[in-house]
């Protein structure tokens, strides 16, 4: 008998383990939850992805709630699949969980993970949960496949450099986070911290941003089926460090016009607002979960078109050339070579982590 | 630059990603290292599992050399691939580390990791490093292949219960670690803890049994490949518990013979010493990796041979029947219901975790 308040700890790790088997809805999988392993049945090539969400490093307990945080743990991993032109088919959950932890928290993160995988026709097909001694991990694994994967490596010399969306407004979401500004499970504010109701629009914007990220997940697939890229990856470390590591990948410069960038208004807004600037939180914030990629100028149009039937908003922001593997930024005052500053947990505590 | 000394904090989280990236050879995958997820080639179908090592909950990481530690981290992973028949082709490796770790430590996980995988040929294709607040923990996700999975649904009524290898060393070996007694990188005794050198030999055969433990990854196959099994699964939980598992699994219960336990005789000489008991240890002491079978008597001799092929131990222990989902042990008192101990981390602090 379980109810609201039952704990981890009560509950045990096996009641746990068949707890949240119960609710994994059977799939059409060979084989699915329950054994040493899921059996699938795949085409080939088969794309392979784990990333991981760390209580603390990337995010805290009061801030999120569990709901958008299992939306959010399988969001990671569809953003890299899509972003190297795959479809997502089968999750692997791997939790670790401190005892005291209660047993409707991880109803709700389930909640979450099992509605996201719906969307997305994703079927959770097997993992595990074993005791942390401390912090929260949720470990998404991610199978899917792809026709034409779709590299980091292959941009080419004249290539324009693209994203898609908004950038800053994850990172401006962290900040709202730490100033007090809260959203309920169903994504609605809930408070705004030390914010006035009429910065309302904004702050939700940033906080789903940050907390219920979405990816466009159907238009990175469909434009390397139609092959109208030369490289992609998705915005996860922020545009500076994403885009440094496209150059090391591709052995290229890039160049960018800060004037080009698509800053998300509502962070503009509130920086605004508040006396502060919007741009570094565009070029280094991070988890903007756009993507970032190498377009042959001659097919831009044609991406361009392909972005408006996903309705996404869509951009050339600068342009790949023969050079030293760096990033080069032209503002009102020249152009200068731009520091990688996306966020490094190792280093500092920063809102996020490098995630392949 | 870095030395022996370098800490993850000094290295950040990039470095210590292209520092991770430049040990792992190039593989005959499509995608590799690198880019947002792995692309390979697979044929159908496919097994996919997870399994992780939390500091404080599988290991102690004064206890437990790195390099064993990697070398463990892939091994219960390729167990569960080998319990339902498979080849383990690729693995995915997920690092939560702390920041004030040696880059040193990292450097032997990832030597016994690649020795590992080598051995087994494994190709390493992809991961995340993140950064913990306090624990490290390693997440494995290893993708492989079968033919014909093999089950933990399959037994029938009449099949023999049949185990691999020995029981309870491994569970002695923790204990022997809470002890004192210590095994070097290379696997061989470092500290006996509180016993003589009289006892080395069993220490070193349990103590290995719990930090580099070597399941029959080949004869699981085999047999598998051979349909000599209705049913299998590896017994990492304690085999209390996981034949109960199977039990429920294939709707039968299971009888089985107190002295027909194939107890490790180095458990059972140390005990002695102690004036212990050795068989709580082989029924509820987990991390044992051999296999639990369910066998048709008439195959059983098949089996046998082909085990001995491959040099692993093998014995019946008891059948299963038509009846309520439960074990029940048949000793010098009569015959009894076997209850579930298997250690379990949300309840106390065993020394292992539940494993899919």
């Amino acid at each position: 008998m379980t109810t609201q308040e039952t704990r981890l700890g009560d509950l045990g790790e096996r009641e746990l383990t068949r707890h949240i088997q119960g609710r994994i809805p059977a799939t059409e999988v060979l084989v699915g939850v329950g054994d040493d392993a899921a059996a699938l049945d795949l085409t080939s090539p088969a794309l392979v992805t784990a990333d991981v969400l760390v209580e603390g490093v990337h995010f805290v307990r009061e801030a999120a709630p569990a709901r958008l945080l299992g939306r959010k743990a399988l969001t990671v991993s569809l953003s890299d699949v899509a972003a190297m032109g795959g479809v997502s088919r089968h999750a692997i959950v791997s939790l670790c969980l401190p005892p005291d932890l209660e047993l409707s928290w991880v109803d709700s993160l389930y909640d979450g993970l099992l509605e996201r995988a719906a969307e997305v026709e994703v079927s959770i097909v097997g993992g595990n949960v074993a005791r942390s001694p401390g912090a929260i991990v949720i470990d998404v694994t991610l199978v899917g496949e792809a026709e034409q994967p779709l590299l980091r490596s292959g941009a080419r010399p004249g290539d324009l450099v693209v994203v898609t969306g908004e950038l800053g407004a994850a990172a401006e979401g962290v900040a709202l986070l730490e100033q007090g500004a809260r959203l309920f499970e169903d994504g609605q504010l809930s408070a705004t911290g030390v914010w006035t109701e009429s910065s309302a629009e904004a702050l939700v914007t940033c906080l789903r941003a940050q907390l219920d990220p979405r990816p466009p997940l159907a238009l990175a697939r469909s434009l390397a089926e139609r092959g109208l890229a030369h490289a992609g990856m998705d915005l996860s470390d922020g545009l500076s460090s994403d885009l440094a590591e496209m150059c090391h990948r591709s052995r290229l410069g890039a160049r960018i016009e800060a004037a080009a960038l698509p800053i998300s208004p509502a962070v503009a807004a509130l920086e605004r607002a508040r006396g502060g600037d919007a741009l570094p939180l565009a070029l280094h914030g991070g988890e903007d979960y756009g993507l970032l990629l190498a377009v042959d100028p001659a097919q831009f149009g044609e991406l361009q078109e392909l972005a408006g039937v996903w309705g996404v908003a869509i951009g050339g922001i600068g342009e790949f050339f023969e050079g030293e593997p760096a990033v080069h930024l032209r503002d009102d005052e020249g152009e200068h070579l731009l520091p990688v500053q996306g966020h490094d947990h190792f280093r500092a505590d920063g809102s996020q982590g490098r995630r392949e």
